[in-house]
Order: C-alpha cells, then structure tokens, then sequence
C-alpha cells in the first residue's frame, strides 16, 4: 500500500468467492464510486469461470470516465495466489452448492420443521456449519501463512461460528463479519419516525442505535433520532401495527416476495422482551423456539412472513448468469450506484481514513457483560487505523440471555465438534438447538444421520458411531 | 449456646415447617442419637396441631434411656416466637397444599405435558415457586430482624430458587439448601463396584465425588473409591445394564413404586454428557427437552421410572397422620435410627466439632466457573465453624452447561417476576422452560393462565395483563 | 429543554464553583461560540460575590452581536437553587482554600518529599481528598434529590476518586470527569510529526489514540495519523531528545514557567514502558516512586520540570481578580476565544447533536480489563443521546498495571476511610502511597497528623486515635 | 503403583537435589514411619555424592525393624532416569551455591537495603528466581517428556515463581507447592489459647484457619479451635504482647538464633491490617516497603527478628556434611522422628488414602477472588485422589491486595522477562519491588548490574542493554 495525500493506492484485495454474483457487484460498484482506494483485486473461486467473468466485468469499470476509484481485477485459480501478501482478504462463498442447502432447508420439513432461510442455526444451520468450518480451518491456517496482516471481512453464513472458526485456528487473525441485518431496521426505525411523527429524509446514519446479541439475532435496547428517544415510539408503533403488520411497500407485498415480511415476529418479540429484534423476521423466527412462530406453514403466513424455498434460489441463480453473460459481452452495462452496505466504509476507516461506529461481529472481549468471552457477538465497535475497537454494549436481560446463550454454547461445541472430529458432540448439539427441541431423540437422530448422508463428502468427522 | 468440653448445650433450633410428619422424625431421630448437641426446639407451622403433636412425639424421647441427646420440643403459634433468637432455623414446608400440587402436576397433563415429580422446574416447579417464593420473602425478612445470625437449612422445594430468595431479600444471611439426592448416587456408585468388582461393604461416605451442578440437576465429573477411578468403571456400568436398567431391589420393583427407577435416564445422559447425573431420575427426566423422556406415558415407561400421582401424596399423608396420631397417644413407640440424612454433621460442623466436607446448596462465588455469581448451586462444601466455604467444582462442559443454565436463568428471572409483581415476566419464565417449550404460545398462556387461577390466592402479582 | 431543529434552547445548566475563574470564563466562551445551544447557568459558590461577578460577565455577552450562542447567567445563594431540575452539573471547585493547598504542598517537603502539584496522589493529593470527599459526598445525595436524570461534568482533582465517590453515593447518577492532559499529548504527538516528518498543521484531534489508565496517569498504547503509526516514530523521537529534552517554545522556558517541561519525564517513562505516558510530567512524576523524578529539587530540576509553588497560585488568583474587577465594571472586554475545552462538544453529543469519540473519566465496566469493575478509569468513550458509551482499551501491561494498580486500590481505601469515618485506613493509604513509602513509618504517622491537623475543619473523621 | 488393600506398593518417586541433607532427611524419616506406602526413590542432584551418600543412608533403614515404610533408594546421574515413569517428584533445590546467595543477600547491603532471608523478594528473591527459572522451565519440559502424570511437589524458593513457572511450560502439570509457615502460625495460635485461655495440649490440626495470600506473605481471615473465634482473642493476645513481644522459648531467645523471633512483626501488621499474617516474621518484613522493618540493623533489632547471614548458612551445611558422614559409615544412626511436615499425608491423600485440608500454593482458579487467575496463590484445598480441589477463601482487603499485588505482578513480569530473555523488563520488575523502591534509579541500576555480574554463568538473558 501507498499513502499520497488522501488516498491509498495499490490495496492488494483478495476475493474468496470471488465467482459471486450479487455481493461481488456490490462491492465492484462501492469501490469504483469510491475515489481515495485504488488496486488490485484477486478473485479466487472454486468455479474459475465465474471468477473470470467478473474480472472481465470488474475491468471494464477501468475504462469508464465517471468511475474515480481505479481497480484492476484477476481471476485466479488457486488460493494462494489470491491471498498472498494480501491486504485485506473478503470471503464470500456457499459452503457446497444448492443441492446441499435444498437437503439443510427441506429435508427437516419431513420431520416438521419448517426453516425460513436455515443458514444460521436450526437443522440446516448446524449442517451448513459442518460442512464450513472445515474450509474455514483451512482458510485460517492459508491466511497466517500468507498474509497473517491482512484484514479478512467475512459475509458467509453461519457467520458467528465461521468467525470464530476463523480466531480459533489463528488467534492473532483480524478478521470481523459483515451484515446488514441491523441497517434494514434502522431504515424500519427510520420509516417509524415519518409514519408517527411526520419527519422526512432521514438518513439510516442518523437513526443511533446500540446493539447487543449475535448475529441475526441480535437487539437494540438504546435507539435515537437526534433529541428523541425511539424505544417508546417504537411502542406506540407495534401497538398501532400489531395486528396487521407493517409493510414498506404495498399491502400484502410479503405474499409476493420470499424476503419480506410485516415485521410482525419482529413486534411480538418486542412484546415479550422489551426490546427491539435487529434482523429480519425470518431470521428471528429462526432463534426462538419452534412452536411460535415456525409451527408450520399456517403459522408463519399468520405471522407474515416466508418460508424462502431453496428452488427460488436455483432460478435466481439462473437470472444472475444469464445477467453475467451479458456484462461480460457487453450487452448490457454494469450499473453503478451505492450497494447500501459499508464495506468501503470499514476498509476506509481501517486504512486510517476517518474513524467510523458501525456494527459487527467479532470476538467478546467485554463489549457484552453477559456473555462469554472470545464467542462472536454483533455489536458497535470504533473502525480505527489497523484496529477495531468495540464499544460495550452491556448486558442482555436474563429472560433473552437465555435464548441468545443457547446458540451461543451449541456454536461454541459445534466447532469443538468439527475440530475433534467427534460426530456425537455434534448430534448434542443437534439436541440442542431451538427447532429441534421437540423433536423425540429417536426422529431427531433419524434426521440427523439422514441430513449428513446428504453432504457426507464434505464432512470430516472420525468417529462415526453415534 | 453453651460449650462445655467436646459438648454444645442450650442451642435454640427453630424448625419452620415443624408439623411436617417425615422430614422432622427424622431429624428427631438424629438429634437423639447424637450425644454432643442438646438444647431446645421450636415448631412452628400454620398447622399448628401438627406441630404440638410433634411437640408431644418430641418431648417423649427426653424421657428414654437410649436417646443421648436431650432436646426439648415447643410448638409455637407465631414465626417470631420460633425464630427469635434462634441459633439454627430448618425451613421444610409445603408451599400450599396437596390441591395446589395436584394443579401444578397434573393440569401440565392436559396439554401433553406429564411430570414426574412437578415440584423442581417445568410448569409444576414455577408455578410451586410463583407461591413460594412470597413466603420465603417473608421468612428472610423476619431471620433478618429476629436471628441475623443464624445458619438457616432450607429442604423445601423448588430448592435453588428458594435459596436464592432468601439470599435476594437479606444478603448477609447464612443459609443453604440440604438434598439428599447425591448421597443416593453415591450408594448406585458403591453398590456398582460390588457389582463390578466384587467389593462389599463400602460406605456412601467413602465414595470420593465432585459435585458440580444445581439442585436436581447436578452432575459428578469425577468419582474414586481408594486409589479407583470411577468413571471409567461406570462406563462399563452403563453398558452392561443399557438395555434393561439396573434395579437395586428386585427386578420389576420401579414398576410397584412411584418413587424407584432402573436408572435408565441416568445411563442415558452418561452416554449423551459423559458425566454421572447425581439425582434420580425422576428429577432428571424434568430438566432436559420434555420430548426425551416425559413425552408420555410410554416414554417414562420405557425409561423405567415413575410419574409420582399427587393422589398418592395425598394417601400417604392420611398414613402418616395416623402413625403421628398413634406416636402421640403411645400406641406406638418412636422408632431411633440414623436417617441417613447429614443435618446433624453439617450442625456440628458448623459449631466448631470438626470438618465436613459434603454438598451443599449456597450462591455461587466461583465454585462453579462458567455459571454467573450469585445464583444457587450445588458443589462440595467444607463445614467449619460458623462457615461454609465452597470448594472449586470447575466448569461444566459447554453441551451441559446449555441445559443447566436455562434453568439458572430462568430461575433468576422468575425471583425478579416475583419482585417487582410481573406476571409477563413470569410467562416469559414459563415459555422458555424445557418441558413447555414445545407448546405454542397460545397453548401456553392458557395453561399459565389456569394453572395461576387455580393458585391465585397465594400469589402476588400486581400487573394483571398478560 | 427544547428542540427546535438542530437547535436546543432552555437547557438548564448548574455550576457549582460558579466562582471560578479560569474554567468558568473557558466556558462562557465556548458556549458563546456555539449557535446550538441556549439557556441558563445558575452559578453556586460559597464565594457568592465570585459568582456574582460571573453573573456580570456572562450576562453582558448576550448584548454582543458575534455571541451566537445566548445564555442567561444567575448566581445563587444556595446549592438546591442552582441544581434543581438543572439538564447539566459542572463542579470545578476548589476543596478548601490555597492555605491548605499550601500544607498539602509544602509541609512533606519538611520530610523530603517534593510535590510538582500536590493535588491526585502523594500526600497533597491524599489529603486534598480527605477535605474533598465529604463535599463530593453532599453534592451526590443533592443530585440525587434535585436533578437525578442530570448529566454531571467534573473538573475537580483528585478526578478519579472524587468521580468514584459521585457513583458511591449514588449508583445512578450519569456523571463523568474531564480532563485536557491528553489533548496536550496529542498536539505533542502533532508537533512531532512536524518535527520528524516534515507535516504541518495537523490539529490535535487528526491524532487518534488509544487512552488507556488512570487520570494524570493514563497511557496511549496505539496512536496514528492517518495511516501512519506513530509509536515507532515517537521511539525515534524520544531518541532524538532523550538528552536534552523537547521544548515547544524557547529552549529553557520550562525554567521560567512552572507549568512547563521539556517532556523528559514522558520520554523515560517510554523507555521504560514503551507506552507514551499522556499527562504533563509535573502530573506523571507524582505517580512513580518518588526517588525517581522528585527525590529533591536537583533531580526535579535534571528532568526539566518544576514544583509549582502554592505561593504563585496564591499571586495569580490576585491577578485574576483584578482582571474579574475590570470585567465587571467594564475596562476590559471579554474576549471570545475556543478554549480548546470539549465540555461544548460533550454537551452537543449528549443531547444528540453527532457522536463524539473523546476520552473520558468513568467508572470500570470492562473498558480496562485488568482493573476491577468500578474504579474510575480513563479511556476514550462514543458520546452519545443521553449515553456515554465506553471503548475496550484493552489491558495494561503488567510491569505498568503494577504501579497504576496501587494508586487504583488506594483511591478505593480512601474512599472507604472516609465513608466508615475510620482515619486508621486512611493511614494505611499513606503508607502505601509511592511518595510516602520511602519514609519510616513514625516519620509517616508525624507528617499525616500535622497535615490533618492543618485542615481538620474539612475532616469528618469519627475514630480519632490512629 | 499397586493397591494391595490400603496399602500402596512399588510406587516411584523422583527426588530432584536428592542429595539435599535436611529436606530429604526429614522426608525419608516420614516415609519409614508410614506402613501404607512403600516403593523406589531415586535420588537426583548435580552433586551425585550428596544423592549417593542418601543413597546409603536411605537403603540403612530398609534392615530396621521398627521402620514400617518400605522404600529402596537410589541415587542417579541424570535428571530423565530419575523422573521417568515416576509417579511423584520432588523438587527441593539450592539455585546456584550459597556463594551467590552471599551476592544476593549481602551485596544490597552496600545499598542500604538490608534481608532478613533474601529467597523469596526484593533483590535477593528476584535475582535468585533469576537463576531458578530456567532450571524450572527445564525440569517442566522433562515432565512433559517422561512423567506427564506424576504429581510434582515443589520446597525450592521463591516458590510462588518457580512453581508458575511449571504451569506456565506445562499447563497440564500437576504440581504444588509446599511449605510449613502456616504450620508454625498455627502453633503459635495454639500456644496463645494456653496462654490466655490455658487451654492445654492443642495440636496445630486443630486450629482452624482460612488462608489467603502468596507464600510468605499469606494471610489468616477466620481462624477457630472448636466453638472458640480466635480473632478476637488474637487482638488480645497482640494487645498484651504488642510492646515486648512473644517469645515461646526463653527471652532473648531471638537474639541467639537467626531463625527466631518475638512475633513483632505479625503484631504490628495485625494492628495494621486486622488479618494474622501466617509466616515468619523474617519473611514477611521482605514483603512490605523497606522501611518499615528492614530500614537498617536496628530497626530490625528493635523489631526483634534477625538478618539471617549466609555464612551462617555456608557453616551449618559442613555440619550437616559431617553428619552426613557419620550416617553414611555407621558412626550416627539416623534417627526417627515424625518432622511435622505434611508431604506423606499429603501424597497418601492424593493416592486415595482419605481425604486432607490443609494449605498448599497453587494456580489461582478463583480460590482468591481478587487476585488474576493462574498466578500462584496459598490457600486451603482438599487433596483426594490425584486431585487437589481449592477451597474459596475470599477476598483480600484492598489495602492489604495493595501489597500483595504488587509481588504477583512482579513475579508475572519476572517470568515474562526471564521466558522472553528480555534483561530490561526484568529490571523494570527490580525497580517496583517494595524493598528497592527506595533507590533511585542509578544506584538501583548499578545495584541490579552488580548482581547480576555474580550470577551470569546462571543467566539465558539475550538483550543485554539496559
């Protein structure tokens, strides 16, 4: 890296995933509009064509006058050559392929567990997990061999654990995950305050909330708008939405979209915990025990909210290649415009330019009183030169602390599972989690071993008994 | 008190609960047979009929030649009359009566929930706390002013909560919870190694354990007799008697009294937790997923253990009160004999005539390290004058430490419920138990809102609205 | 108060030692600077014609034009009248007056031990916090009575344990200290940047550290400009200068002035910690064993610092008088000029108006690992809507924590001393004090009775035999 | 090892400076005088004359009738054949000769800076853990390679150092240390309760103490013989001796023997800090500052204890040596005699053989509340079957932590310095020790290289500048 003035130039960026179509272009499109970075970036993927198609993609920006941030993109096939004296290190991928995601999500149905998104917790949470950390390991062990400085910015799912894989095969990492759960409901807290107080034009920036909890399931018990105090306008607006929700967009839109919902999980759970849900209602749904909101089917439509089936995902996937297709011969032009989210932002403050508060997950030193130390928890931190600095959050009330904590514990054996290679540790954990609680052993156990069938090429364990 | 030589006289115990007809023979029965302690002790219960019978039972004793420790007996009608002064306070009540109990046990069943005990955790043992825990706010508020200084043994359940109750309203007081569940797991762990290897006549007291856990749920990571280690010897145990339980009696014998087990659900949770499950199993069944081994009547049959029906409760009172009836008017002669219980060693301990190391119920300082301070547990203990001082149990592994700690924290939250009159606050309590956690929530407000109606009187809730 | 737009207006301000004149004129002026903020100051002063004086001045800004911010100023008699319903608290006060300033200072150096301020540890500052507790002592059960939602902003030495008292008192009470030692440390960090790198005006809050320990005592572990970091520079630097030291202004100054030094006590304290010490030497010598920096004059005179004689304050508060008479009746103008101070900017951030990172005195809740939860610590802190909310600062080495920890432990038995009344403790804080550990005990006891005795109307002090 | 009833047989014990003349003597006469445990001891010391000579003298007791522990020594050249495969070792080392123990105690001298002891802290202490740690981290790796699972018992000092060293090279180690100042404290407790209550025939057992602190600087917060607080009688006790002092043998006794002394020392601290500090008086005068008690000659004759010279030492050993001599060639018959030291109960404990509370120097886990964790602290624990559980022995009172912490994270930072060959660090933790302070930094310098000059064959340091 060079500093001139103001700027850096020569960032050596490397993108694991870097065959990703949605997050790669958002990021692609953040950095061209950014005008004090410039370098390089090494897309590495494990489909090398979809990595050479965004550097094809990715080099067409040079060429464009309005683009102020100049990168040059190059796809590369192994992952040392990506990450090789890296400066910061994005990972982005889909531990296995849809297949094994349709086995995560539905295959629990049988068993009659229905997931909304099921890449968290929950049956296909722990099993996307196992197949994971094991990348993750190696992902680790390749970063403290070739380019220990670097800063990684992890956006896979399941975050928490995949972090802290992340630190517990390489403690000195500085690594943090990513989300934007938290921003939709600043955006929600924002749209509050026109919907019940007339003001317009309100930057989710200036909406300031403190965080505490673990991602996609994380909550703000502070929130305000300049002078005002949100929690009790928060309040008056579920008690005025809660029987029929409220939708962003047009009425019923949650029917149509396999992402949006009323926000009524995200109400309810006001209700019972005085404090506010940061995430999405299908993320939430997830955290909690099965009976309330994910009973069946019927039960998360009168909750307003969807059951995302991975077959949509396929199509989508479709769509997006075919959109590939055409940046890459040029029948259609990359479109630039602000992704929204704040990777540009946290490499800004990083490299020392500007220090900025934001949310993210990184390994409790403190920063949540109530939890142990070292998991990966979601809350404010300071985006300094070279460092992350979080601010403490406090305590979460023990009514939800025992929620939040059950995952906390089942991730923390999870991956002492996958590193021990014990597969019985595992199924404890299986046990464990909130949507198969009610499961009896012996179907739990059925699910279990059927579930692993499905993605055992991917899986490390030694001891197969269980 | 008076210490004359190796001797303790005038020692004033107040026996709160002092008409309950098993637990004060037996401490009766103790206390005559040990000759350093004498002094004078007074019954105090809303019964107070109860309470002069025993009064009456009590002073008989002074007059037989074998009893060696002399101790006059006086029922009293008032609390402060009992306590005043007092050196040692026995709490061992029923919180309410059977018909409550009947509610708390058998109400759950209506909705699928079966209990087998009812009075620890699950909807029995929180709505038998809801009532409780009033009434210990009471006892700890009249210790405080009448006997600061007095050591106060508690034996009623839910124990934990009820300690921590007593330890919430008056800080500086000396009290702990008294249970005789491990000693029985130490006589299962002696009777094995006649079993296993032949070896006769060990004492329960010779079975070396460390406790780490809370009451009913507590756990032994290590175990020896001499120079033997236990748990690999309890390995081969469990696998011998897997199949068709271990029965101390003969055979079939569970099957006869609501009361036995053939240890099944302790065999099953030394395969799942690789520790042994210090209580029995009864007890056990209720603090895991009720689906495990309460899912119904089947299950618990087939796990060999009992549902304890609180009409049984109800009969064996009408039998006792007849024994009582009969040891009043000299029918039939007061019975000596050791009960087994460690009341009296833990007494001479605490007033200097020698150690005693045991478990024993107080607020954690660190005993058990990855549990929050303050809360009840159950760990080792040194007895020393005027003093218990906790030895350093460990940890508890992080897949037991999951189920272990809802139950704390559900317990913490129950008391502040309870405090500050929040019936919401409780119903959060009663949705994150593990044996309702299964119902849906609408499922669940209606049995929270019978089960309270059924106990209303005793309850002290301000906000009404749920 | 009120909002109106970005603006608040009728904010209640209370200004105890509203006397002052130093702090009092910073103030008026910064907040004459400010356009935002608007409303009263109540001036309290057991100098009411002090007060009174500031009521003058402040109230004549409101008739200049380039006053942007307008503030009405009153001085009152008693201390109910100023707080009640007050938004904001300042307390600058002096613990008694410049006569017992002048034992605390120069009475010990009949014992050989040397003072460069006498008012945060080492006798002077001991003594200084016997006389200032019992004040601090009142004003928090005030607060707590008359303005318990206000925040509260100290300038009073000793800081730490005069903070810490607040909080004692009164658990709830939002109070902080303040405190500009740092600042001056970040403009030398921009001076050397100047000086070693050729970059001019940097100002000091382009320098972002990471503060870390005690009031006058604190320490920067990490420190950049942009991406530069400046803790190998400042090595090459302290280098540079170790010998002869570094003067901002003229070389030789420090000897005329006694607030100077040419930074050689900062310079060794990193070479010995490799920390950058960031307080004025005159305040970090009073924190290490006095035989190192302030054995006698001689040596204080080699590091290049001065003890500031009581006499000087004695002459310059006539000065300021003189200069207040002149305000008053009109011969001088007040002139508006930032102070440098960030009390504005703080007030800004609390009522909503942007975040601000800036260090902060507060007690422990994690920010400082290795240092128990409550004292009062300094490290940087986001300012926030009614919040201050603290940054991890990490641990401080060892080797450090050693001398930091002793004043920490100190503060803490003070405070007990004075709250139980027991002058046998606060004995035995002396004898512990780094200054004073170098006496023998009789000549200890000698010094601390007669220092006592000079200001034993302040004392409150109930066992008097030591 | 082998358990024939309750007796245990062929058990293998390593004793490293097994040519030692007191401690292993003492040792092997408690080992002939207990039927329960018999087996090999090999004898390991760099003098293999020394261990040949306890070779003869050990392999003599085997023909006595009335020793009724069976054990065969055997001394060896190298450290792996003594410890391997051994089940326990003991560690009783001299760091070097008694010519640098003349440097370590005598050369401060010439500083000003007189010791009573010179092993444990201030200048003598640190240097001669200097010398001692690398030996230790060597033994710790050894017991990693050849005897992982025996239990390691250390005697050498500074004993709070060398046995963190252990844990710090083998954190799975089992090892402890031992010592018998609490002993001797308890004795004297014993013989106050003769003399002031007369109150005969007490054994040390039987005072009940509650420990808390650092070896040689550890503290009595409850102590009890029977029903009998001997707090308040000890103030008593000091009240009536405080002038004089208490001499257990005749008067004046202490000025003829350079090990005695008139319990001074332990009187003022209790007036000082209210807690019975349980070591010698020797010992304890090293752990304050250095003016209280070791200023010069004459304070420490009028605090009546002694400087203990190491000529005096270099004197008895030639005695020993000629006692040596005569044991070896049959002219003195070994004689005997229980040594009051706890090594044997303490292993027949640890093997199983009932349980012991006693005090021991372990890593803290918590046993003291308020100290870090891992630093070796000396409280009570339970030692069952290869097992040593702490008991919780609170809280040190803040003023009294002051102190202690001070030597805790001096010997953390000693240890850092010794294990990252940094000299300078090392003379940072030589500035901060209590008795130093008092220098000012050139002469502690030169003190510091003067010392270590003596001792250099015995350094790993690397960077070499100070």
């Amino acid at each position: 890296m060079k500093y001139i003035k103001d700027k850096v130039e020569n960032i050596n960026i490397a993108y694991i995933g870097g065959g990703s179509m949605e997050w790669s272009w958002k990021i692609m499109s953040d950095l061209a509009l950014e005008e004090s970075l410039s370098g390089t970036i090494k897309l590495f993927d494990i489909n090398y064509e979809a990595a050479y198609a965004n550097e094809i993609i990715g080099n067409k920006l040079l060429k464009r006058n309005e683009v102020k941030g100049k990168w040059k993109y190059k796809a590369v096939k192994i992952l040392k050559e990506a990450i090789l004296n890296a400066d910061i290190v994005f990972i982005s991928i889909l531990p296995g392929t849809f297949q094994e995601m349709k086995s995560d999500v539905h295959l629990p149905e049988k068993y009659g567990i229905y997931q909304s998104v099921g890449d968290s917790v929950g049956p296909g949470g722990i099993v996307r997990a196992l197949r994971a950390i094991p990348m993750f390991i190696e992902f680790a062990k390749a970063i403290k061999e070739y380019c220990p400085e670097a800063w990684i910015i992890n956006y896979t799912n399941p975050m928490s654990v995949l972090v802290r894989t992340l630190y517990k095969v390489f403690p000195e990492i500085k690594a943090f995950g990513c989300c934007h759960e938290v921003f939709k409901t600043q955006k929600l807290l924002a749209m509050m305050l026109k919907e019940m107080r007339g003001i317009n034009g309100i930057s989710r920036e200036e909406i300031k909330v403190n965080i505490l909890g673990i991602n996609h399931f994380t909550w703000i018990n502070r929130a305000s708008y300049k002078g005002i105090n949100l929690i009790p306008l928060y309040l008056e607006f579920v008690d005025k939405y809660y029987e029929d929700g409220y939708e962003q967009s047009e009425k019923g839109y949650w029917m149509n979209d396999y992402f949006s919902s009323a926000e009524l999980v995200k109400f309810d759970l006001f209700r019972r915990f005085e404090l506010i849900a940061a995430a999405g209602d299908r993320h939430l749904a997830e955290f909690v025990p099965g009976t309330w909101y994910l009973k069946d089917p019927e039960t998360v439509k009168r909750w307003k909210f969807s059951l995302t089936p991975v077959d949509w995902r396929i199509e989508h996937k479709k769509e997006l290649k075919e959109k590939s297709r055409r940046l890459v011969n040029g029948e259609e032009e990359f479109e630039l415009k602000p992704s929204g989210e704040e990777n540009v932002k946290q490499i800004k403050a990083l490299l020392g330019l500007g220090d900025l508060i934001t949310n993210v997950n990184i390994p409790n030193i403190g920063q949540i009183n109530n939890l142990p130390n070292k998991v990966i928890v979601e809350t404010n931190a300071v985006f300094r030169r070279d460092r992350i600095e979080p601010v403490i959050a406090g305590k979460l009330p023990e009514e939800l602390l025992n929620l939040v904590i059950t995952h906390v514990l089942n991730q923390e054996t999870l991956l002492k599972a996958v590193l021990t290679k014990d597969k019985g540790l595992a199924f404890r954990v299986f046990l464990n989690d909130l949507q198969i609680m009610r499961l009896d052993i012996s179907d739990a156990r059925d699910l279990f071993i059927k579930m692993l069938e499905n993605v055992k090429e991917y899986l490390i364990f030694k001891k197969l008994k269980l």
